[in-house]
């Protein structure tokens, strides 16, 4: 149906196109198909149990203030807990430094929003998380993309792409999407020294850090940051710090949160007033009230024992079903892993076959803002049961096969 | 603190500013203060109830549906059931047709974000919606204001206006924010014929469309647009139509519908996708499960008996204590009705001393794109209870006397 708006539409031209993959993906919601496509959570470990006695408690004694409109930065009490939880992990902030987003997507959007003026450079990974794209994409972004390999972005190549005068620079260090890699610590230590030599602030997106299943915890970028500038133990701004409830509880609140100064708070506060006033009270109270006593850090540990089970078991099957010339990843924690295929390989093209199989991934040239990773693909270990990832691999196997 | 954030922040160009009103208003939230600033519904009739054993059924019987991902469009059964109660109205559309936004505030965000070029003009009364104009001066929309009386937008103007070549009209017909006002039918219609010969797309905003307290309801903008195209009887596509659950159910949701083509609706979901991926999953659903059963149209009765009782008390305590000279509107629903003082007040510098006498409102100045307004303001009376109401009326015609 043809109406006026669309010729509204037609005046505006913007790099955000719907895409052929999120058409094909559609096709993997039918319930046969074993899908590595999402990025979704294992859904019977939900605490459900604990989100209905959180919701009759807070509907019981705070009702009214939980379904009326609330401030822009969020739910006080909300933003404390997560000051104390970022604080285990070395980040000295307070709630002042903290905004609740709806979803780091929205926090992703609002930094677009205020920071990012049409053809402003933006420095990442390739391939990087594809959200950043879609979000920056509608501001006219521009990437300059450094590779990456085994361990991460490579820092040798930086600053070449630092001296392009990027607006910023972003980076997911841990378990990165899509690769599943992480960056070591002496890489981390190298990346935060050049940016700030190159004075290039940096955003650090780090939904999965708290999913390690091995190996020791490695600082975050803004935590080396504060080191390396001498404002050991408190908070030194450069580094803007994106995380989420999506992964350690449940991506259905849409509940995230950023920490920047304070000054920075209250610019992303102006844009999301305009944006949509607000996150769900009703939603950031809940989880306050799940939280609040310890159960993340014992529900974090829960699924941490579940998907580093399922990332076991899809190595294996890797292991045993791929053919020789194909590689992949071995995150350490997260949701993802990464295949690469021989050169040759047209993994949109496998998609459509492997659909055709009841089998589904990402292919990974819709990570790469400046084209390529035409071999690659992103595969989700987190949210299939074990049945499902094995037959699901053994599926893909098969396509791969069969060609090859 | 000044970071590197900062200097990126003042490179960018935007219209986006904190305003000096909002840090006034930030007083308004002193437990003695009676503010009739805010658009808050009244609390104490928020269905807690219901809520709870909602959200213990949605819980138990579909859990781990309501804390995954969901789509971007929004819950299919809350589209459906959306557009069977838009078909009351006499908006025929289908889910199709609906798409579930956090709050009507990001309805205006994404159409900013699909639409507006900067620069782009667009068509508004003056005095009009806040939030409306937040959102679009992040796109750098210029506005075209149309002045209003009694009986809202003032269509004997609007044709030097929608010869100026806007990008689209945003009205709000019902009760208007922030005058309270209704546009009479002869004016919708020669509205929506104007605006047809001018090729000129129409946004309808009507949060409060329901909020009828007497009289009969009018038909909206979108059904009138469907009559005059000879669409009788289905959606036409010109009006985009904009409604909500924050004043029907409860704000602290954040949940509200756009009504578009199925063509904008894709075209609005690849933006959401960008901006922050859905809205909360288990709000949409246990939304669904409080209103599928026909509940809202009960509690929207009840609503409007307390909202209609209230603006009695604000109308009659007005006449009471207001001096000569003091003029305001009469609503016939809605949050909200509009105080215009005698020529020389500036209600910007009422508030200050109105807040020494804890009472507050918004000064009208706000609310006009292109200045003016300075004598005038906004009080809503759908928030405080019916003491509040008189005591505060009363300190606020004392301000004002000692002022005059």
């Amino acid at each position: 149906m043809q109406t006026l708006w669309d010729d509204r539409y037609a005046l505006r031209t913007l790099n955000m196109k719907g895409s052929t993959i999120r058409e094909l993906l559609k096709f993997t919601q039918l319930p046969d198909v074993i899908s590595f496509a999402g990025g979704m959570p294992a859904p019977e470990i939900f605490p459900t149990q604990e989100f209905q006695e959180a919701c009759i408690r807070v509907l019981q004694e705070k009702g009214q203030e939980a379904l009326q409109y609330g401030t822009t930065e969020g739910y006080l009490p909300l933003r404390e807990m997560i000051a104390r939880h970022s604080n285990q992990y070395g980040i000295k902030v307070t709630a002042d430094n903290i905004m609740i987003t709806n979803g780091s997507q929205q926090a992703l959007d609002l930094i677009g929003k205020i920071f990012i003026n049409p053809g402003d450079r933006i420095l990442l990974e390739s391939p990087t998380y594809l959200g950043a794209l879609q979000a920056w994409n509608a501001y006219d972004a521009q990437y300059v993309a450094v590779g990456s390999d085994g361990d991460g972005i490579q820092v040798d190549k930086l600053e070449s792409a630092l001296r392009t005068g990027p607006k910023f620079m972003y980076v997911l260090p841990n378990f990165q999407n899509p690769t599943g890699v992480t960056i070591p610590l002496d890489r981390r230590l190298r990346l935060v020294e050049l940016a700030d030599r190159y004075g290039v602030p940096i955003i650090e997106d780090d939904p999965y850090g708290q999913l390690r299943f091995e190996g020791k915890h490695l600082p975050a970028l803004v935590v080396l940051d504060d080191q390396l500038s001498g404002n050991n133990g408190s908070y030194h701004g450069n580094v803007i710090y994106l995380s989420t409830f999506s992964k350690i509880l449940a991506p259905g609140l849409r509940l995230a949160w950023v920490v920047a100064t304070p000054e920075i708070v209250q610019k992303l506060v102006t844009a999301k007033q305009g944006t949509d006033l607000q996150a769900s009270t009703f939603n950031q109270i809940v989880t306050h009230e799940i939280g609040k006593g310890g159960f993340l850090d014992q529900h974090i540990k829960k699924i941490v024992d579940v998907y580093r089970d399922r990332r076991d078991i899809m190595l294996e099957e890797l292991e045993k079903y791929m053919p020789d010339g194909v590689q992949w990843t071995h995150p350490q924690g997260g949701l993802f892993l990464w295949v690469t295929l021989p050169e040759g390989f047209n993994t949109q093209d496998l998609l459509r076959i492997a659909i055709e199989k009841k089998v589904a991934f990402v292919p990974g040239h819709s990570f790469h803002p400046n084209g390529g990773g035409d071999n690659t693909m992103r595969l989700n270990f987190s949210n299939a049961k074990p049945d499902k990832l094995r037959e699901g691999i053994r599926r893909l196997a098969e396509t791969i096969k069969e060609n090859l």
